[in-house]
């Protein structure tokens, strides 16, 4: 891959100072460059001492940091933005083998769309269709009655269960799994968990436990990412849904029912209780806990390892588990913080107050 | 799948109040009923308001709720339960192709039951066994000398490794591992946890981590289900056991030699350390974690997120991280609400002595 | 597998009491010995009662526990290094079919070293190499351009991406993904996580997000393990790496750009952010949190469920969420438990300043 830097500054909406000419093979971190075929990539001041060596001669940065001694500049205003752009233009897109592979087991009700790359192990169920376009790398099942949508990439080892609809676009790696069993199960008589929700302890016990069916599908709208091996259960009776442009990272848990928004971006380990919903624009921070029939509402922003334990309405700041507005969790980590002090304050005070109090004996009666 | 009304009401034992002729196709959730074969369910009051639409024909709902304008009812008491057998009248197995699917490895030495269905892809080891009417979905690999009991079901891409076992009825739902080897390693000479452990500081060094193979195995037993990417190690010298009728989630770990005892729940993403030991009956709620060589006693309720740091009685009600028994953690939230209105009195306090300190300063002395 | 006791005794390096003759088949836990060719295992005190049944004829211990009824001792200092050589004398290496298996599927282009060992449904893409003494069990992919170094054992299912290198002596359990893409995105304006950064609130919405491609790779040292179900991220530039030596539990997160130093130890379930960074020979307890860009110093021990908000300096000692060096959370601990003692004080105190009050107004004015 080739780029001329005047090329580059054009598609990332840069002003170049310096040579368009130079012809640009890597794009690298500054501490990396090495020649004049490395363009170095400056996301933030913590990068500037390496600008001064000498060995970075391009550089894509902001205005507000100095450029050392690069020879050629890009100067850009969203250096990450432009991160984004620079790896569409420099994309080492997965190896897929173009066509349908010779291992792969198509059932012959499957409807294949034009110019699909089936790999080695694939495996696609009756009934099932692939889009136009789409990319299946190696080793991915895909049960039956399931609908994937055009240009949409599943990654080696990706499971798709029965009936699920997963949309255009959608990029799903490693070792996902779509369409598991919910986790829903029932006591014919109130169990454990009941018992303590009305009386605070365990009065009752699950001595049996029902199974309950998942009959229900997933549905993944277009423009999704789902990360390696995060799991999305079916739901019950109806669906589970992940809203249009959502990114979910890896080894994240989405129970039966859960309903995620628009454009939310949830990080690594994240779990989501059943019938659980966030709405659109919502971030959530890695291994944070949403129970069963909690929400979170659109564009909250919730922290890493948050325990939520009632809903979160929209554009809350979240945090702590237990999980607090941060304002309130901040608050109580200053009292905390003078703890110490006021354990200091009561004893000083009660030594005060004794010494108040053998003066005021001493004192003669109010005659 | 179609059953008519009054076949319903007899098979989860309710109480029809209507037509028993009326032919139902669908069981859904009161807000998607759309015609007059949908059997809508109502597992509790919120789901009221769509009962006054008069979409909703044919309801089945616990006996303290109105049924609005849906014209026939099923009454029952223990609505969750009912869907547990509605979900199995109206279930939806996942599409398993019958037989043993040609492109399957099976070793020569393997031992298939009557009516096992072995799907593409799957690949049983030498001298293992798969019962009567099994079913490997795609995908599964099952090692060397591995037993799966009969009517067992594993979902595309599960692993299990050489000597396991396996129960009979058991589910394990995709890209689960039954016997990955323990995370069990030692340092030649006391390693820097040691260390804290002794001293509370960082004094001696891992400079060389020596693996400890595990050469033990995984027993589940009966009737026990596994949810996606779950991953199960084998014993160091013995072996790990799930207990009959136990259920557990998503993206649990569970460590070698880690025994769990019967009809448990353990929900998606705990942490079960090694040769911790869970009793019968006990509920670990989403990513909590267990460390090693700790134990959780029978009916116990573990909390989501609770980070465990001692033995866990039978019966006890734990939350939090460090974890206490509930009514600790309520005691110790309730004291904390009040570090504003302390740090409050205090200063009040310290004014108040102070004017009293200068009050009797200025008193005469005792004649 | 059989070996006389006197071979053992010399092979771990303890001293023998009794008959070097003895001829052993299994070690076990001394609550499993069950005849004289068992030898039993004593770790700690805890199964000293097991020694006294007299079931237990052939015992390794250290020198501060009695031997109660066996007939035969090999005393020992530590133990639990010596079970890690007794488990590599009685080990049992996984089944791998030897050889490369007609299932295979191996691109023309693919290197593959001596005395491979390449199972069922293997895919090995274009210009990738395998080393020396691999095995690959059954199931695993390797994509394009990758270097698996000699005597590697790749477990069932595991993922390996385009361009990644893995070292010698690397042990990969079941269903792990090595080489996922990096959960990099950005939003053109400033968004949601950016606004609270700045004003603490949500002032700024997600609405478009740019997925940043990862055109990085992966490289994982010699002697390192990867637990099952774990997934390391790809760099988006350039390396994610884990060093030499290093060990790493099931169902981890390994985030884009992150650097794991040599022999450390990351317990099950922990979270590493995108370029964080940890040194050499820390250990990281289960479902710890490290955030973006932080680090975690040379030999620091990191507890369970610690949520990391800080650099961590080499050495230190950290426990919870926020975590703290573990002396400033025991310390908070013990002002927290005299919460009510507070409460109960700051009453008191207010009671008998009252009363002083009182008792001051009554006394006479200064003459």
């Amino acid at each position: 891959m080739m780029r001329k830097l005047g090329e580059i500054a054009d598609f990332v909406g840069g002003e170049l100072t310096g040579d368009p000419s130079v012809v640009i093979q890597r794009v690298v971190h500054p501490a990396l460059a090495r020649n004049a075929s490395d363009l170095a990539l400056v996301l933030s001041g913590n990068a500037v001492s390496f600008l001064k060596s000498g060995q970075v001669q391009n550089v894509v940065m902001p205005p507000d940091i100095e450029g050392g001694r690069a020879v050629n500049r890009i100067t850009v205003d969203r250096p990450r933005l432009v991160l984004a752009k620079l790896m569409q233009l420099f994309e080492r897109p997965p190896f897929v083998e173009p066509g349908i592979h010779h291992s792969a087991v198509i059932d012959r009700t499957a409807i294949l769309g034009a110019e699909v790359a089936i790999g080695p192990y694939c495996w696609i169920g009756p009934r099932s269709s692939i889009g136009n376009g789409c990319r299946l790398i190696a080793h991915v099942s895909v049960g039956a009655d399931s609908i994937v949508g055009s240009s949409t990439l599943l990654h080696p080892g990706v499971r798709i269960g029965d009936r699920c609809e997963i949309g255009c676009r959608v990029i799903i790696q490693p070792n996902a799994v779509i369409g598991g069993d919910g986790f829903a199960f029932v006591t014919p008589e109130p169990g454990s968990v009941e018992s303590v929700r009305l009386t605070g302890e365990v009065r009752s016990f699950n001595r049996e436990i029902v199974r309950i069916n998942s009959i229900g599908h997933v549905v993944i709208e277009d423009d999704v990412e789902i990360g390696a091996g995060t799991c999305v259960d079916r739901g019950t009776l109806g669906e589970t849904r992940i809203g249009q442009g959502s990114k979910l990272d890896n080894l994240i848990q989405v129970g039966h029912n859960v309903t995620i928004g628009k454009n939310c971006l949830i990080v690594a380990q994240v779990g989501l209780g059943g019938s659980s919903k966030i709405g659109d624009r919502a971030v959530v921070g890695g291994q944070a806990g949403l129970p069963d029939h909690l929400t979170i509402g659109d564009d909250a922003v919730v922290h890493a390892q948050a325990g939520i334990t009632n809903h979160v309405p929209q554009r809350a700041v979240i945090i702590g588990s237990p999980a607090q507005p941060k304002r309130d969790f901040l608050e109580r980590e200053i009292y905390l913080k003078r703890l110490p002090a006021h354990s200091k304050a009561i004893k000083e005070l009660k030594r005060q107050i004794a010494e108040l109090q053998a003066k005021v004996e001493q004192m003669p009666p109010d005659p």
